[in-house]
């Protein structure tokens, strides 16, 4: 099942899953979240894996969406060739909910690098590890975007004020400030370490008691389906506005930021 | 007033709650429940009582649940005895209403174990005072079971996420880690002096104004009276699972936890 | 534009808007709110504003609503002048509401007391630094009031029981218990300093990506329009109490405080 982009590798009741495009910074292509997505129904189809690990290569986790990607789909949109409704960000926002939803305990095991959409996987973790290295980062505001749908669990896992400072200012966290806001629940030189000492204790819960657990604290917050229409739907009308769409290509062609020049 | 099973005692314009069966783990009983719904109509008709102190008897705050009485009530449901729906959930979840609407100031003092629905005090009261030694857990999970009722009103408290990592990962928290999450308030070896402290500012407010504050606080949070419909009806869904009654069971009569072999 | 109780100052792409009622403590008349709503208007109008900055003058930020100019109104309210809807509370509620809008970056430098309403400011505003001298408190409760308008927003930033304890406690917490609770986002001495640190970042974003995020985390947090309202009821139900109008006119005639004695 493994591919190129995303690695797997099953030990005892743990799969791995890693994100594995170190040259484009781990980025998120249709191709990789196809390969998470299919991963997820292995897991889901096997009783004996309890516990989903996500990893990175490369000092990198995940650095968010494509920029190159969504440059092409943009130029499908503007040829009429794709009317964007297809876009990935309706399957993203799908497969955060997924991960906050299987009935296995997902655990995001971070050293390195996480930007924008990768921030959305810890999110929707159940518990996020991280080497003291590590740093954090939501810079979509410099483009005019916003993490739109990293936004809805972002703000359950670190409340609202953390999440909109995050957002507002583009500032970078480090793993310590990203810990004390909960985005991460313990730093650890020792990823595989950290994890081992808590199998023991997360391998006691059945899979159908971690199902019905998320089950009911999704009821037990005010975000529902319709948030995540509202969050798929912002993204698709905010990579449309033709300001936004100029930001993008200039950074894609000419690794120009907004503010270093408009046309 | 007084039971064997919960102590009255009024100092001032004090009223101490003491849960008080010391070899059972000051677990919950019908009969406690009913005593301390009685204690609170005690205090409601007494505009000089302004606060009132939940404690517990040798080192135990309260553990929850009597599993024992649990079982019992689980044969009755199996035998068509009961329906299930005098089932002692929709009392608990009524008292922490109670607790958290009454025009009283609530203070937890909290010295040694506090498990499972013991939590949902805290959680429904003012303020939590905690001695250093003090412990805190949620294993409902280890049984299949959820704290369905405790929830609405810790994830009020505590935010979510740590609501979520304290029910999943059935871990016990010291009270450092308890008042770093805001589920206590204040770590104090000497619990009666740091009463004493707050008295002095809480005796200012009027018994109204108590109540004012908290029923326009409640409109101020999401959860409504569905939101503790969906708690109890979920207590009463897992309850009748038979792999869960099973599980109680064994634990009950064996002391054998489920992860120790199933049948 | 500049009024003798508010003083603007525009520095490069910074307004600032000074509290200065010094000898009434900051406190706000509809004289102050209708001159913020116009320095708001100014602000708006203006493209190459990008940050706002609140403060006050002569160690006080903003200490609450004027108690004189309420007696005045509820005497009005008393003898049938006034119906008490053109109340002051719905003009603050809005000014919140749009401070929290606005496409300009929101900065409170705090520099010494803040207190009641003036804790609605910080509130709404998208970054909140303090002086380690600053002083916090919402003592409204002391009345039989609430900081009815400043709820929604302060829970949706430092979370429900912080909120919760601040308003029953009527505590004064420091500028450090303030940065712990996220009322305060940066504690230090040269406020000036910090600001021009941040400003670089923070001059990137377009007005209108400002506006689109807070548009967005509007819909991303569960308070809406009918919370205020609801706000503005409250306040405006707990004026015509005739036990809380005796408190304020106790007050504010004889410096009595309700719990010295009331007639």
């Amino acid at each position: 099942m493994a591919t190129p982009d995303l690695l797997l590798d099953r030990q005892g009741r743990v799969l791995s899953l890693t994100f594995n495009r170190p040259e484009h910074g781990n980025t998120l292509t249709q191709g990789l979240l196809n390969a998470l997505s299919d991963a997820l129904d292995v897991a889901d189809r096997d009783p004996d894996c309890r516990v989903l690990v996500l990893r990175g290569t490369n000092g990198q986790f995940c650095t968010g969406m494509d920029f190159g990607e969504l440059t092409e789909r943009l130029t499908r949109i503007d040829f009429g060739v794709s009317s964007g409704s297809d876009s990935g960000d309706a399957h993203y926002m799908d497969l955060l909910r997924r991960i906050a939803s299987i009935g296995k305990v997902v655990v995001s095991a971070v050293d390195g690098q996480v930007m924008a959409g990768g921030v959305g996987f810890l999110a929707a973790s159940d518990l996020v590890l991280a080497t003291p290295a590590s740093r954090f980062s939501l810079p979509e505001a410099l483009w005019g975007l916003l993490p739109a749908c990293v936004l809805p669990l972002l703000i359950r896992r670190i409340g609202f004020q953390d999440a909109y400072r995050l957002t507002l200012t583009t500032e970078t966290w480090s793993a310590d400030q990203a810990h004390t806001s909960g985005l991460v629940d313990e730093v650890d030189t020792d990823l595989d370490g950290a994890i081992r000492k808590r199998m023991v204790r997360l391998s006691r819960l059945e899979p159908e008691t971690v199902r019905n657990l998320k089950a009911y604290f999704r009821k037990m917050w005010y975000l529902s389906d319709a948030v995540e229409r509202t969050a798929v739907d912002e993204i698709d009308r905010l990579v449309r506005d033709p300001r936004i769409q100029e930001n993008i290509r200039n950074f894609v062609e000419h690794k120009r930021f907004p503010w270093e020049g408009r046309s």
